[in-house]
This record gives C-alpha cells, structure tokens and sequence, in this order.
C-alpha cells in the first residue's frame, strides 16, 4: 500500500517531479543550469507576486528563515515577533540569535496578530526596526488575515516586513508588491508540492537599502553574494541540482495550473475538513476567522488516544497524518492539505480518521 | 552525446544512486527515516573514520563550514587560517563574518602549510582558539600533505583542529581520530559520488566541550540542536530526503568498495593525469610533493585560449572541465578526478584535452 503523505510537509510529490530530478547532473556554471534557473527565477516571481528578485537557498525552511534575519538584523535592533505558535517562537529565537530584541506581542494561541495589535505596538515602542510574522502557524492551523493590512500598517511607519510564508505560500492569498512584503520566506516541500532541501526567498528595495549599509551576519546565507550571482543566472555556492530540477517541473506545474487555480482548490480542501470536523464534533483549535488553508490542526477528543488513532489511520488506511507540536504537542493533531492534494486525498483522510476514531470508542456529542 | 563531469564537482553520479532518489517521500519524524539516517550514520562514521557522531546538513559545503565557525568562534576568537588558495580565502572570510579574527599565515599559492609552520605561529601568538585548514585546495589542487602531524601540533597546545575536507574526504587518506581532527567538514557531490546538496560535520569530545558553553551563533546550524535530534535518528528540520536517499545508496557503495580501495583507485588515477600533463609539457600549478589526489590544476600554456580549448573538449569530445578561481582565475584550468572516477574517464578527459591543444596550434617545448 502506498502511503498518503497528510502531513503539514514533506507532502506527496506527483510522479513527474520526482522522475526530474533523475536527469543528469550539470555543472552548475554551465549554460544549462543558467536556462534552468531563469526559468525557475521567473516562475517564483510569479508565485511571489512580485518583480522583486527571489533567491533560492540550498537549505530547509527554516534556514531561509535564518538568511532573512541574519541580513537584517544588527545587534541591539529592536523588532516586533507576534507568537501565536511554535514556529513565531522559532522565528522569535532566531531573531535573538543574531543580536535581535523581540518585542514580544501576546497573541493567545488559536488566534492570529492583527493589524491594529501591530499598529498599537508601533505607536507605544521606539526605535522598531521591522515586523517578522509567520503567515499560517504551521503547529496552530492559524493564518494571519490581516496580512495586507499590517503590510500597510508597516509601509506608514517606515518599517521592515518580514514574511514567514513556508507552509503557505501557493496554498493562500500572497501578493508581495502590492502587500509590502519586503523579505518573504517559502520553502520546496510545502504547497509547491516538490520534495524538501530548498528555500525561497524575494528581497525588496527596501530591504536592499538596508542588507547594503548593514552587510550579513553569514557567509552562506549573504544575500549580496546571492544578488552578486544571480545576474549571472547562478548561485555563490553549489546549488542542490536535483532539486532545482523539481522545482523547476513543479513551478511549470503551478503555472499551467495557474495560481488562483491552486489557491482556491487549497481553500476548497481546507473546507472539506473544516466542515467533516464540525460535523464529526470534533473541536479545531483556530478561531473560525484566521483557519488555515494548508494545516488542519484539530484538538484531542476526551479519552481517546490519538497516537492510536493515527497509527490505525496509518495501518489500516495508508493515511500519514501528523501530532501537535511545541506547547500543544500533547493535546492536538494536524492534517496538511498542500500541494497535490484533491478531493480524493481528502475524502480517504476523513474516511480514515472516522474510521480510526469509532475502533476508539469515539462518539460524537452531537450524534 | 552525454557529457561526463570532470569538473571537481559536483561530479559524475551513477545511475543507481540517481533512480534512489525517486522514492516515495516519507515523514522525517517516522521509523522509514529513523532507519534511514542510521544506515547513513553508521557509513559516515567509517568513512570519517571516528567513533565521533556525524551529522547530516541540508546546504552546501559552504553551509558545512559556516556551520563549524558559527558553533565554535565568539567575538575577538583568535585563530590560525593559513591562506593558500581560494577556499581557505572563504574559510578565512568566514571566520571573520562572526567575529573571529584570523591569524595569517602567508603560504605561496601552490604549496601547502606545513606542521613546522603551524607549530611555530602557535608558540609565537599568544590566545589561539584553533587551527582551521582546507585540507584540499580545490583551487590550486593542493593538498596539506602534512595534516596528522597539524593535528598532533593542535593537540600538543590544546587547540581546536578544524579541517575542510569537502573536495577530497573519500579520495585521500583521512583518519579523523587518530588525526586528531575536532571538526571535520565534507560535501555529497564530491568524492561520495553523490548529488549536491548535503554536508557533513564530525565533532569530538574536545570540541563538544567549547560549543556546549558557547552556543551556537546560528540557529539552523546549531550542533547543539543536531546533537538533540541524533539521538532520535532526525534532524531538528526538514531535511532534503531524497539527498538522503542518495547519500545511502552512494555510502553503501562506497562501503562495498572499501574506504582504501577507493582513496587508491583516486590516487592512481590523478597520477595518469599528472605524468600526461608532464608527458605534454603541460606545467602543474600545484608542488609536486603536494599534489591533490582529486583536482588537478594546470597552467595555461603560452598562448594558447583554455576557454576555447574546453569549449572543444566539451563540444567535440563530450568532456567537460574547469576555468581556473579566485587569483589564478585567468591562468589556469581545473580537471576534477573525484567520485566513481576510473581509467575510461581518465583516458577519455586526456585524449579530449591533447585533441583541443593540438588543434589550437599547441606544441609541446617537450616534444
């Protein structure tokens, strides 16, 4: 039985990415890999929304992450890091990490920062030097949905905007330009649907003016050099070939689609399991208005086991589907829906849980 | 017509650790991975030669190498970085972009620091953290031929040896523990025979000491974190499976092979390159006595375009190889020798290179 990856990434790569990354390899100041990554360099933009240049990084996520603080940040700088989960809380120790004073914005868990939390706190605090936000809380299911807005909210105060995007983007609406998105961050494995090992990352003019007088706090992630090497259509240092292989066939894949394609029909798969939860009785943990297109995350039932639950979902149903993570790590589960996914994948992972959950004794309230 | 990669790096990859990497992607927090990073663990130990763990980076080279600065230099940190070509210029630049201040040593370009030379400048300079060589310049071809006795010198004054084998762990001897190494950093693409994408760091007791009361000036290179999720078989963050997947076959055959068998068979064929190049008249940049098992870096002879020369070999003959780097960019080329390497492509790279002099108008003065 093949598995179905249901997890809030890696997700399940269609066939045709995964046999790219078989061609050969090339030298990666050839020719050849300067076609490749114009090509993939256009198609970011498009996924980005934006004419700024995107560069792509042979790291995680969370190494993208590290590139947008590390060219940002000086020692003693102070920035606003809203944490409503556990990759803000990352993204918070990264920041420190390099020097960084977070000013700390409580946002109960379950809800998401708005733009007039992150107005307040731009009027109350000086010397602010940007605003770092993760988009959708990968361990919360919870999506910022007042990103325009604190876009704006940052552009009026002459402040940095940066955009944690990686389990997102591609699944939900991102316009960088015309949101004032001035570094965002996605990453290869999520709603792109192409296997792990790569980063993205747009840089505005704004953000430039800043990275030129300030300079990295890296080697391997300093965005002059990438800048540097991409009017030569390469990377400084050598590239994950493979995979820029899929990413190439994946973000051909997206385009043929077309994007507003590939983010309704998130929205649409999201609904599906918002509403078989719901109807099932089972509690999410998101507030209703700030729910994830891309991660489900729902709370543990009264009594029953859902480690159990999962490995049932597994065994019996080839279904994978994720536990809590951080501070909830005890009391939730997760379902990612990116990518690929479709009403197929969809209707097999509630099939499975359903299935899981009544092996467990579990009966709903309202049945 | 398929080209064969006879650039040092990355570097011809057989087909058997290609088509590894079209399986199904899995969870990085499942047993399918638990297993998986043991088999490559278990490999990585033998070919480092260390009973020290090792540990398996989503970037680059260069990220292997920010990664051993980040977790060992603090501000003002003096070490010594011998500076003998364009890599150990990075490692040096390195070190100094998190605060280090690198001792010079002055080493004429195609030579290699010796024991002697290091052993003095410690007794000379006072508050020296450690040493930190590039083992193989993949710039000039050089190899520190005197690498165990820097070792044994580092361990005499209790200073931290950190050495960049990225373009030669696997085709050169190398025995991490008994070489006294601290931290030993290599790369996929090279002499594993591995696609790009993916380093490896060794880390001794010695160095667990400093790094534990230090902290790491990196978030995603954090050994302290890699050292929390080893003991589980993960990594802290996604990581490039399908690099895994490769890495596991790539490891296995070398394990089939035999570490010794493999470094014999580079030695063997660098040396057809280096009594062809001499056959020819052709002048080697690199010292004899420390000449490289895996990159063979050649002048340019009078008067004759190497740009053109390879652009023949490739095109006529399906053979590709280097331009010259950094300071000796423009007078001399690079053959990388490295990976599944054997006499064919040997042969094949130097008929490909006589036919290219000779149709430029090159004579031997030899012959």
């Amino acid at each position: 039985m093949k598995e179905i990856l249901m997890i809030p990434g890696p997700t399940n790569v269609p066939d045709h990415i995964i046999k790219a990354m078989a061609k050969p390899l090339i030298s990666h100041r050839s020719a050849a890999f300067h076609t490749l990554y114009d090509n993939i360099s256009t198609n970011l933009k498009y996924v980005f929304q934006t004419e700024n240049d995107v560069f792509i990084l042979t790291s995680s996520g969370t190494g993208g992450v590290e590139c947008a603080v590390a060219n940002i940040i000086s020692k003693g700088d102070r920035v606003i890091v809203p944490v409503h989960g556990d990759f803000s809380l990352r993204l918070k120790d990264t920041v420190k990490k390099f020097g960084g004073i977070p000013v700390e914005l409580i946002v109960k868990w379950g809800n998401a920062p708005t733009a007039s939390m992150i107005e307040e706190t731009l009027e109350k605090e000086a010397d602010v030097k940007g605003v770092f936000v993760v988009y959708n809380e990968t361990s919360t299911g919870v999506t910022i949905r007042d990103l325009a807005k604190i876009g704006e909210v940052c552009r009026k105060h002459s402040v940095l905007f940066v955009v944690d995007t990686i389990s997102n983007l591609g699944g939900d609406y991102l316009n960088v330009d015309e949101w004032n998105v001035d570094l965002c961050i996605t990453g290869s494995q999520k709603c792109l649907a192409c296997p792990p090992g790569l980063s993205m990352i747009s840089v505005s003019n704004k953000a430039w003016k800043m990275i030129k007088t300030k300079g990295a706090n890296s080697y391997y992630f300093d965005l002059l050099k990438f800048k540097q090497y991409h009017k030569k259509k390469e990377t400084p240092y050598t590239p994950a070939i493979p995979l820029f292989y899929a990413l190439e066939e994946g973000l051909q894949m997206l385009k043929l689609e077309g994007l507003k394609n590939r983010i309704i029909r998130h929205e649409k798969c999201a609904n599906v399991f918002y509403e078989a939860a719901e109807a099932s009785g089972l509690e999410l943990y998101a507030a209703k208005p700030v729910r994830s297109n891309t991660v489900i995350t729902i709370k543990n039932p009264q009594g029953i086991n859902t480690n159990k639950m999962r490995k049932i979902m597994r065994e019996k149903f080839g279904v994978l589907i994720s536990g809590g993570m951080g501070a909830i790590k005890e009391s939730t589960f997760r379902i990612g829906s990116m990518g690929i996914v479709s009403k197929k994948e969809v209707k097999i992972t509630i099939n499975a849980l359903e299935n899981a959950l009544l092996s467990l004794g579990y009966r709903s309230e309202k049945g």
